[in-house]
């Protein structure tokens, strides 16, 4: 996927200000999350399985968004009506979300496409990056409430690339604790005074 | 637990206010962390295992707040002096707490007591419960954060009632849902507008 230009996705942009977040409460969040070096080497080690199963994965969740009307709500118009254009935009965007998450370096570049995923799920920024007429805010209770199913269903993926039962469940553990590190950058827009 | 009087424990008193989250709501919510039926089984089974490993369950979310300074400070003075007579009042609520995932219907006494949870994490009622003088604020960022521990540490003790590898799976996906629902839940006065 690397090779490809994805419309709209900013890692690494150095026009993206710094993250209102810091190096050390981005460490702090690390510690209560458990995650440490060798939850690095495990998400290496996922993006090697994973590469090539990227359109898979995101078929799933896809699947998953489109066979609940208050998900797919997020990606349609006021009125209801999905956007094809948008879901179509918006999904190699997340197979990228899936290499980084992986792939990078968690440091200052990471936390300032951080908190430009975050702002583009609220007010502040939803819909401008492809230029469409949905909802105005994705309703932050579904940002926590993806941890589940996008921790829960990526375990097949890793199960696929023969490796032992060990290092599948390190993987894991890893991702799970990547999406919910994520997950709670994400929140900081919505409410900036208790974040 | 439950033959002994909790102090601060509300969970179906008529007192409490309706939940602002109406039970649609919750539906969804339950929909979008796949939880269902065989959920509350696997949740009433894993309260026969941990039922008495309460204590040890505590020990263990204790000793890992009380290892990093930046998490108990949510329950020291904002000076940071840690305050006993405050983790010692919170402790037997937290044990109710894990009974209660495991136990009780979710349903809206139910919702009325977690948004009671919710608001005694902010500044509208931190403290407050226990009459300690605290931070007034526990960052939301470390109630979505947690999920990952409060998963993760379960697991062990799950597995130390002789079930099946499977049961033991299902008890533990079911506990990660239900950790993860609540957590939705508390963030909701943080942002009451973007929620």
């Amino acid at each position: 996927m690397s090779e490809v230009a994805v419309p709209g996705y900013r890692y690494g942009d150095e026009k993206l200000p710094v993250s209102p977040v810091p190096l050390q409460e981005l460490d702090k969040l690390k510690a209560a999350v458990l995650f440490g070096e060798a939850d690095e080497a495990a998400l290496r080690q996922a993006w090697e399985v994973l590469r090539d199963q990227v359109e898979a994965v995101l078929d799933v969740w896809y699947d998953f968004v489109g066979s609940h009307e208050h998900l797919v709500a997020y990606f349609s118009t006021p009125e209801g009506e999905p956007i094809a254009a948008y879901l179509a935009a918006v999904r190699p965007r997340f197979g990228k979300w899936i290499e980084d998450t992986c792939t990078r370096p968690y440091d200052a570049t990471w936390l300032s496409y951080q908190e430009e995923i975050a702002v583009r799920h609220t007010p502040a920024k939803k819909n401008q990056t492809d230029q469409v007429p949905s909802v105005p805010n994705v309703s932050m209770r579904y940002l926590v409430a993806f941890i589940y199913p996008i921790t829960a269903t990526i375990r097949p993926f890793l199960s696929a690339g023969g490796h032992s039962d060990e290092q599948v469940e390190a993987m894991h553990q890893a991702w799970f604790k990547a999406v919910t590190l994520q997950v709670a950058l994400w929140t900081r827009p919505y409410a900036p005074e208790g974040w």
